[in-house]
C-alpha cells in the first residue's frame, strides 16, 4: 500500500478555515474514493499551528485519482489560503505493517 | 484519541533486525493492547534508512500502558541496537479525523 505523511504548518490566523477544509477533504476522501483506505488528520500537541495528514491508498494510481477529485481541488484552494509559505512537506511511503491493510 | 508519529532513522547495517523488531512490536501492540487502535509501520520511499510509526491509542493512559508491555521492552532493546544516534523523533498528537475513531 502507498502511504503519505503530510506535515502542515498553517498561518495562525487561518486555523478555523484550515480545520473546516481538512475535515471536508478527509471525510470526502474516505467516503468517495474506493482506493483511499485512511485519511487521518492529527494535531501536534506541542504546536497549535502544526498538523499532520496520514493517508493510505491501495496503490499510487489511487493516490493519483485522489488528486483528480473535486474535494482535492477545494482542499488545494484552502491550502493556498491557510498553509504557511513552504509549510507543507509530503513524505511518500510504503506500508510495511499491517500486512493485510484494510 | 491520542496519536504518536515516530520518525526513525536506522543504522543502515541494522535494517533486517530493525524490520523484525518493528513487525513484532506493531503486531503485538494491536493484538494484545485493547487501548492500541492502530500501529502502522511505513517506509520512506526516498530513504531506505528512514521509517515512521503511526500509532493511535484510546487515550494517553493507553499509551502509558503500552510502554509497560513486554513487547515494548523488547522493542526498546532492538531500538538501542538499530536506531541511529539521535535518530528517533516522537511527535505527540491528538486525532481530529476520523471523529469516531475505531
Amino acid at each position: 500500500m502507498f502511504a503519505l505523511i503530510v506535515s502542515l504548518r498553517i498561518r495562525p490566523e487561518k486555523r478555523e478555515p484550515f480545520l473546516r477544509a481538512a475535515d471536508a477533504n478527509s471525510a470526502a476522501s474516505v467516503r468517495d474514493e474506493p482506493g483511499c483506505l485512511r485519511f487521518d488528520v492529527v494535531a501536534d500537541q506541542a504546536d497549535p499551528d502544526h498538523f499532520f495528514y496520514y493517508e493510505v491508498y491501495r496503490n499510487e494510481a489511487a493516490f493519483d485519482a485522489h488528486k483528480r477529485t473535486p474535494h482535492y481541488a477545494r482542499w488545494r484552494e484552502a491550502a493556498a489560503e491557510c498553509v504557511a509559505e513552504g509549510g507543507q512537506q509530503n513524505t511518500r511511503c510504503t506500508t510495511l505493517f499491517p500486512k493485510d491493510y484494510r
